[in-house]
């Protein structure tokens, strides 16, 4: 058989459980899929391919899965830090969305985080926010695995100003959705919050995405104050409001998690539930620390996302890789928890498994699409090189990411974007900067 | 006057307190010094230079001043990670450290980690080692402004099998680091802890850098089983104990101060001693959380460290910037503390501050020393700017440092390193790996 692309001499990580890594690795691509992988130490034979890429020693692994992201507020990032929650998200971000934000500014502000997704070595991404046509528009076009999902809130938002048609307008989302599934982007929707949705709307919404067996994503339990107040109203916490109304099942996507009691994780398990873990963000807004190991024991699948630019301020995914094996050995003060390799495993396998992509990516196995990413060994902060997974979670960062493939395609080379225009989206995400400046009076130091 | 080189066209942080970011700003180099920081806008006339850079548009600030590295322990990253601290102690670290740890393993181990600090906008580092005097040639070789210290501890350690000698070693590395001075590098001493120190060898130390005006350098109260077992000892805290025996002055450097008492803070505040924060290493060892806003709340000055790499296991102080803004507000639960521009200055003046090197780095002002570093703003993570102190601390990584000077010298330009063979480093390291590897017969995987 002769492959398309076949490439060699890698130190492979699969990312399969039980799998070690692979010196002398090669993987072999055929029509956008993985074929084959193994070992072949030089001058052993190699599989026959039409192109042969010999990566001399550097690191080939499946490119990292963002379980939680609002790509379109890289346009807000940096536009208000440091503040009280009240303060950040009254005052600024939701009058600058309801000023700002439309398919326009989607589309421009998710092109932007699409390029540093890319940049960073995620494959897969999860989306979720309004107007959220112009985000699948984006991905579509830059070659990324998606999730994306309408927001859906009872209040006047973006682009829905009758909160009376939000599912409406998540359900036309949707539809018309079909003719991206082929373009590897999977439309669904995300309820803001219990605390932003009514019970009929989280069950109507539920409804919609069960029937098309598709992820239904929610902020869950981010705040103390969140978790007082649905007790307050309801009598019961966030997760077990939820389960009451039925909401909660394996294609269900609890992001954040923050204020989860005992009884809270056991329902979470019990009802096969994915939590997205968010630290960066978390930490940022000071939210609090989610108990990842304790759910992780109780064999809840948790991802890592990087929730959005204005929260976070970054979409990298090596500085949450890096804080989710730091954050949860501190907070138990117990330096075993959370080793590399599995926090590597909830960036890649486990975040393909959160985001229902699991047959499709996150491991580089015979069979599914060639999502992977490869990584520069040769630099001073990666030298030498005792255990790859460590280097990886503990010494890496976005930078270290040379090449991008997304279903046999290249997106990164060398560090450079091969689907977008770059230098366009800078200009354009500068043009809605200078707007957002102009109707504020001020910035001298902005660019 | 014609200045030897115009950096212009900057977006200029000085870092000075109170001064705003200046945007078209310039400085002028003569003689390795800064000589004029102003601005001028497009058509403006600017100060006169043989040589002129203008930047675009991209961000100059002083360069990044790291209080607390390890540096040759580079060559053990990785070796030995997410172990219960006397394991990864007992069973690897220290181990490893007898059977290889020599003045050659120094030498290239710091040269290693000089190339990862230059690339990331280090112009200052703290070193503490043993074997330190392989440190010192390596830095000077690099051309990085650097206090190199001995370390000293009761016990047997590489180069001084015989602890009764650390003193003398010390005192003689200190006596022959004169030749240093005029090369940037300062040599002093570093007590490894009180609990593997004598209260004879702390008060000698002391005396020895007190009498030649030496910072003085000490591990302290790092974890509790530190506090407990000095409060067995002595009835003290760490902190109180050192009081007693007289060590704590302006010139003492508390290196993590994790577990301080309000009576502790207290002290270190009337006594004036600085504390070098280091929280990517407290948090991978879990031992526990600085009270970093307290000890500011009470005019201590703190800057912030990487620690070594085989407890971080980088030296990427955009890393330890990024955690510090976000760890100190999640464990008060309030979004407002340590705001970004104050994280900033502990990774440049106030490090200057604890390393008693204010008069001369740490911020942009004529007669200090050219120590500067420029940031590439023309990337998607940087994209749009609205606040500049945000996006460095929040948003930017080692990577985005395109251009690095010391003294008026460039040593990286363009991320190219200038001072280092680069090549030759990564062999040497990569050897010093293998004979370990080969000491240990195993390692499939490593490079």
């Amino acid at each position: 058989m002769l492959f398309d692309l076949l490439i060699h001499n890698a130190l492979l990580l699969t990312m399969e459980p039980g799998q070690l890594p692979l010196a002398e690795g090669y993987v072999a691509i055929h029509r956008g899929k993985i074929s084959e992988v193994g070992q072949a130490a030089a001058g052993q034979s190699l599989p026959q391919a039409a192109q042969v890429l010999d990566v001399q020693g550097d690191l080939v692994m499946p490119g990292l899965v963002n379980c939680h992201c609002h790509g379109a507020m890289t346009l807000f990032r940096g536009l208000a830090d440091d503040l009280p929650l009240d303060q950040w998200l009254h005052r600024h971000i939701f009058p600058a969305e309801a000023r700002w934000v439309n398919e326009d500014f989607v589309y421009t502000g998710t092109l932007l985080a699409v390029a540093e997704l890319i940049r960073g070595g995620v494959t897969s991404v999860a989306d979720a926010y309004f107007c959220e046509s112009g985000a699948r528009e984006a991905l579509a076009q830059a070659g990324l695995r998606a999730v994306v999902a309408q927001g859906v809130i009872d209040f006047p938002a973006p682009g829905v100003p009758d909160p009376k048609e939000n599912l409406w307008v998540a359900r036309e989302f949707i539809d018309s959705g079909q003719e991206f599934r082929s373009r590897g982007v999977i439309s669904t929707l995300f309820c803001h919050s219990p605390y932003t949705c009514s019970a009929a709307t989280l069950q109507a919404a539920k409804e919609i995405t069960r029937a098309m067996n598709l992820p239904f994503f929610i902020h869950l339990a981010e705040t103390r104050e969140e978790v007082s107040q649905c007790r307050e109203q309801t009598g019961l916490t966030p997760v077990a409001y939820l389960d009451r109304l039925g909401v909660l099942d394996a294609q269900t996507v609890a992001v954040h998690g923050v204020w989860l009691g005992e009884a809270d994780q056991e329902l979470l398990a019990a009802r096969q539930v994915k939590v997205c873990h968010c630290p960066e963000s978390n930490l940022k807004l000071a939210a609090g620390i989610a108990p990842v190991s304790e759910l992780r024991r109780r064999q809840v699948v948790v991802g890592l996302g990087t929730d959005g630019a204005a929260s976070n301020n970054n979409l990298d995914m090596w500085g949450e890789m890096s804080l989710t094996a730091r954050l949860h050995k501190v907070a138990a003060l117990d330096p075993t928890i959370l080793p590399a390799r599995q926090v590597l495993e909830m960036a890649t396998l486990a975040g393909a498994q959160v985001l229902g992509l699991a047959a499709v990516t996150g491991s580089l196995i015979p069979g599914k699409e060639a999502d992977l990413i490869i990584i520069d060994l040769h630099q001073p902060h990666l030298t030498p090189l005792y255990d790859p997974y460590s280097h990886l979670v503990y010494a890496a960062g976005a930078a270290d990411v040379r090449a991008v493939m997304v279903g046999g395609r290249w997106l990164l080379w060398e560090r450079q974007l091969l689907s977008l225009n770059w230098p366009e989206i800078r200009e354009q995400a500068v043009a809605w900067a200078a707007r957002w400046r102009s109707g504020h009076g001020g910035g001298e130091t902005a660019a």
